[in-house]
């Protein structure tokens, strides 16, 4: 189980914690004090909170009132929709069948809507601006032109594009911005909302926090971990990952049967979504696992699961075919020396699998 | 800003983080994984969060497939009524104005339904067990019986008794409990709800997470550390604490004019709610402050508003009286020099505080 030397190439269902974060985190353990207590120790407590949104506005490119604090990308694509939606001139919601579970999910939790992924005319727009198992970049102008021509506010789910891509411009075409601290470098548990209109607040609310937007004494600890790593964003950086991830679909378009899914659309640089003719994900996943490397075959929400890759199918791959995906997620820490070494072991590998998979289902 | 030697008697809004959860934590930060993911890396979270759920289940003396962890106690009042509000016979929900913001705003919560604070056949009901504000300590026996009587469910905040009182028989006559790490010496941004019927699953969800019943990645690192912290609970221990709490409102008492809200009902120990005639509770709070002692003059989730204790209110105490209110809460760390010390500086800062607090209303 020791992670030594290990390969990390799952970055878009958690990326390892940043040393900057640790240390906000470490520092932040010492903090006593709930951050509503208006005595010393609720002051400091409430201070950390602070400088922690104001680097978050800063990673958005928005003002500190529009970042509101939640537990993680799924609570903030919940509140977004929630927030939203009483406002919205009929209850008709547009969200493609593509998108992460979670938003899948809020939008389905809107009581007596109803979602439409085909809907010219929606009340309400949810859209991911990366997709978590492709990586390919959803067109947000056309998305918000076509939102905005029909009256309709839009949500985007900024959870894989935030720390990879500059966020402003997609927090300047939405109304509610969902992103979360553990795939930027920050901990598992902490997420934001970024609200554009800081009036907008909920129908019913439980508590005072976050300007009366969201109920429940802040992770503080959390928060000043997500905080600092989004401090250590560097955008441009991100170029080198995907030139990393240029020499690894490289090298698996060298394996006989490879194909690259999503080559459709633009995509964001890291995340190569493979799949080897005739070898089933889930067996490719396990033998890389059992040889120290970590990739997934689709969202980690979802692994585990016997069931092929809800995207692929629904971009209309037939069901053999979604279920040999295997997802490549890089990251900052990934080197040259880690594709070398996956693109070494993988041929032997997918041989092994296309021989394998059929014999051994893996149930979830 | 310092707060060494400082006293802190504010533990009902936040208890210190205890040595063995800040280990745990610590530990937390370096493994790295979603433990949704299949491979070595999200084994290893996985890992951490079952045995954190075994720790949770130990100190609620319930089966570990009975523990749903959620971003706070906040947050487990909401999904414990969203888990029960669906099987109730009619929608009336049953909850006392005395209750925590968070309880009296998940009822609210709950769309099409009536909330009634004196309902004798409501189709559920909601009761903390230890008040926030007073330590008063509910009578669930009676609650649940005339809850059982009418075919009603009932959920329970047990937030200010976990750590402090046995949670077993709490958990036996509740369907759901909610929990919050942060008041028993973990951190802040995690709790718990405790669902006694395993098989009881929202009717929408976003995620398989926690087998159905609350979506998003998991808050590892916070996790790790409530586990670490329930396998330190020592309600034993908390009979010193109470002990203190005694020698304090006694102490209390030998000051002019002095009263103690709550004791028309059995109480927890360690939480001292008092109140000096004449003397505004926030005057207090903030010349307490400034002498290095950390009090409140209710829940932190109001405190820093104007308002008068809303449970004072519901009580029937008038509003000047109401506006009196200061909570002494007490816990683990708490020593006799500390009370000492409090009573030794209080009687000064009450003759100044009735004359000063009329002219320096705070403003939240």
């Amino acid at each position: 189980m020791s992670t030594n030397r290990r390969i990390y190439l799952d970055h878009n269902a958690t990326a390892p914690l940043g040393p900057t974060a640790r240390d906000a985190m470490v520092a932040a353990l010492d903090v006593l004090g709930n951050p509503s207590s208006v005595h010393a120790e609720g002051r400091r407590a409430r201070d950390l909170v602070e400088r922690a949104r104001d680097a978050i506005a800063l990673l958005a490119g928005c003002g500190r009132e529009s970042v509101v604090f939640t537990s993680g990308g799924t609570e903030a694509n919940q509140l977004g929709l929630a927030l939203l939606a009483p406002g919205a001139r009929h209850r008709t919601i547009a969200v493609m069948a593509i998108e992460h579970p979670s938003l899948l999910g809020a939008a389905r939790a809107l009581l007596g809507w109803t979602v439409d992924t085909t809907a010219d005319r929606p009340g309400l727009v949810a859209i991911g601006a990366v997709n978590h198992e492709l990586g390919t970049v959803a067109d947000l102008v056309v998305a918000a032109a076509a939102a905005r021509a029909v009256g309709a506010r839009i949500h985007v789910d900024a959870v894989q594009a935030a720390g990879r891509i500059a966020l402003g411009p997609i927090v300047a075409l939405a109304d509610t911005v969902a992103i979360s601290a553990h795939k930027l470098g920050g901990p598992q548990g902490v997420g934001a909302l970024i609200v554009r209109d800081p009036d907008l607040v909920p129908v019913l609310d439980a508590g005072h926090q976050e300007r009366g937007r969201r109920a429940g004494t802040e992770n503080t600890v959390g928060i000043a971990g997500f905080g600092a790593a989004a401090t250590a964003v560097d955008v441009v950086a991100w170029f080198g990952v995907a030139a990393l991830g240029d020499v690894l679909e490289a090298g698996l378009l060298a394996i006989d049967g490879a194909r690259i899914n999503g080559t459709a659309q633009p995509r964001i640089g890291g995340t190569v979504n493979a799949a080897f003719a005739g070898a089933r994900g889930e067996s490719i996943v396990i033998a890389l696992d059992l040889a120290g490397i970590a990739v997934s075959t689709g969202a980690a929400c979802t692994s585990g699961s016997i069931a092929p890759s809800a995207v692929l199918l629904a971009l209309g791959e037939p069901a053999a075919r979604a279920r040999e995906a295997v997802r490549f997620s890089l990251g900052r820490t990934t080197t040259r020396a880690q594709i070398d070494e996956v693109l070494r072991v993988l041929p032997a590998i997918v041989a092994r699998a296309r021989g394998d998979s059929q014999r051994r289902p893996r149930e979830g």
